[in-house]
């Protein structure tokens, strides 16, 4: 049995509100591995939660259950959600923060957590991560079916998730993401790019960047190159392309593929 | 055996101290497991710290060791004290941290820890929290009793707790925290609160609240709740109730029983 | 079998990337006890790094994987490094990271991480890491040994650590650290401390100190103190150093041993 929980919130790190969590789940399961992804999404920033959980949940082992909190919603009509994947499972409330999960495992199945039986009481208004997703994450994690833990749902909120596009011989992208190093995560796959790194151009804020690099050393001042999650990201040779290019979540991003026989001097 | 152990600190999170503690902890009982609550407490405010802890430690389950170390005295004569209650064992300075725990548990036993047997050697002049709290909780995860640790001691630091007052039908609380979404805890209790959620009105840094919010989305721009942690607390729907109101810890905050009867438009 | 596995990195807390190297972990090694040290290292500050993880690791137990990333040349020729020691285990990049634990260490066997039997596959061009440290750090605390992993090195990158120097009665060190309440950490040894703490007087940024404090309560606006490093620190009582003396890296700090018949007054 796969014992391990990871924890997504907005709620930082000063608090006792992640530490609350940890002790309803160990109160249940005390041989639960608690795992924080992070607690530093931005406040109420569902986007930055669904993409930081998107790319992280896949590098756990399957049947890991990750818990997403970032809830400005709480107390509301909105529903609490398991999400059943074959790379693991997945709750949180349904905003759209499982969106990238969605998208990469369409295959899922959604539970609306309705039965109270797996619940903290009394549940509190403004704090369902702790009153009902550590603990249905616990008993989940010693066993419990997802099927008795509510009803299947069909209509999930969804974000919309920007694809690139391609327009001629240009691939326009945009900027999905922006790390702690400054780095610009964009959502051009690296399925998208070229074999031949050289026949390759990047614009980006005004700035074209020739070829794709091999190391963030290597490469000028600023640069292209596949990165960790499969994304093409545009970074700065010590120090961040964010502040270099005052870039911006949603800035417009061109793969130009070059023809190796034109001379682009 | 409860063998869970939590940190309370305002060590930060980029220099390696929680992490010499939990190697110190770690070498003594493997089989520990350690959880965060906190290691951002602001340095050496220890009423923030009383507060975190004393709101987070009773979700873990009983017998759990909670170790809080902020301690601007270090190495003077401040004791170094365990307490026993039924909710928990709590280690920290006698300089009234635990102030919040000892509230909530009047029936407490307190034991200075003088038995340097379970200490790590040498003792530091400046940090406690490794060479005395977290071998002396280590060792008592591994169930070595209270009393073989110290001397019992009966008088204690303790930090002033204010609680609200009634003037005519009003009562008059104050903010006691702030947390990092920049809700306003007061010192109000959930019990405190009418049940009839309409029939009340809150005011705060000269701005009049009517009614209870059943959410954080639901009410004005600015909204009063009944928090996680048993108390009312101020918000500010998709924002920082303490930049809008400018709050601080200490804020008066009046709540007024209002008669249904009168018209108050 | 010593099953604890550090992390020691740059990545800060928000993104994912700590999230994702413990993944890889508990996907090999579900029973590892992951430990961070810290993810707030300042970006690609390679002394700082080094610095924590030496002062750190010692008080974990022995055998104990330690893994630092602070790998700004991640992805050119810069090997991975396994160094094998009796206080542990240490990962990281050949770029002076474990400089200092080679200082402790001095009998270590290094050996660079050439066998890709143990790597996570693909290997990314920009987070080695997740596919190379971290999935040799979780094999290795299942017990394979160092010797499998790669072929033994003999020379590596160092980065210089400066020692005090003898000049007449004054030993003239500087300032290695400044940890998050601005304590400054010196590169002067409790061992060349006098017994006598009053016959010293310690010049640092034009302030003399008379003496030495046996706590941080103790002693004037400025206080200096054997640390918890075995190091000699300047502390500010109920405040920070660093900014009382707008103190950097590298700045030199005096000591200077006092002839107690002379009047100094």
């Amino acid at each position: 049995m796969n014992r391990m929980i990871t924890l997504t919130t907005d709620f930082g790190l000063r608090d006792g509100y992640a530490g609350e969590m940890k002790g309803v789940i160990l109160g249940i399961n005390p041989d639960a591995t608690i795992i924080d992804v992070s607690h530093e999404i931005e406040s109420q920033n569902v986007g930055q939660a669904a993409f930081v959980l998107g790319t992280t949940s896949p590098h756990f082992p399957p049947g890991t259950v990750h818990v997403v909190v970032v809830d400005p919603g709480v107390g509301t009509e909105r529903k609490a959600i398991l999400l059943e994947t074959t790379s693991g499972l997945f709750l949180g409330p349904d905003n759209g923060v499982l969106s990238y999960v969605m998208e990469a495992n369409p295959q899922y199945r959604a539970i609306a957590l309705t039965n109270s039986k797996y619940w903290r009481k009394p549940v509190s208004l403004t704090f369902h991560g702790r009153d009902i997703f550590a603990p249905v994450a616990a008993h989940r994690s010693k066993g419990v079916a997802p099927g008795e833990l509510g009803e299947t749902v069909t209509s999930l909120a969804t974000l919309y998730i920007c694809q690139p596009e391609e327009q001629g011989s240009e691939l326009v992208g945009e900027v999905v993401y922006i790390d702690g190093f400054g780095n610009l995560v964009t959502n051009i796959r690296e399925s998208d790019l070229p074999q031949q790194h050289e026949a390759v151009e990047v614009e980006v804020g005004g700035r074209v960047i020739r070829g794709l690099s091999r190391s963030y050393a290597e490469g000028g001042e600023l640069l292209a190159i596949a990165g960790s999650s499969d994304r093409m990201e545009i970074a700065a040779r010590n120090g961040s392309a964010a502040s270099r290019l005052g870039a911006r979540i949603g800035q417009k991003v061109l793969l130009r593929k070059l023809n190796p026989d034109v001379n682009h001097a």
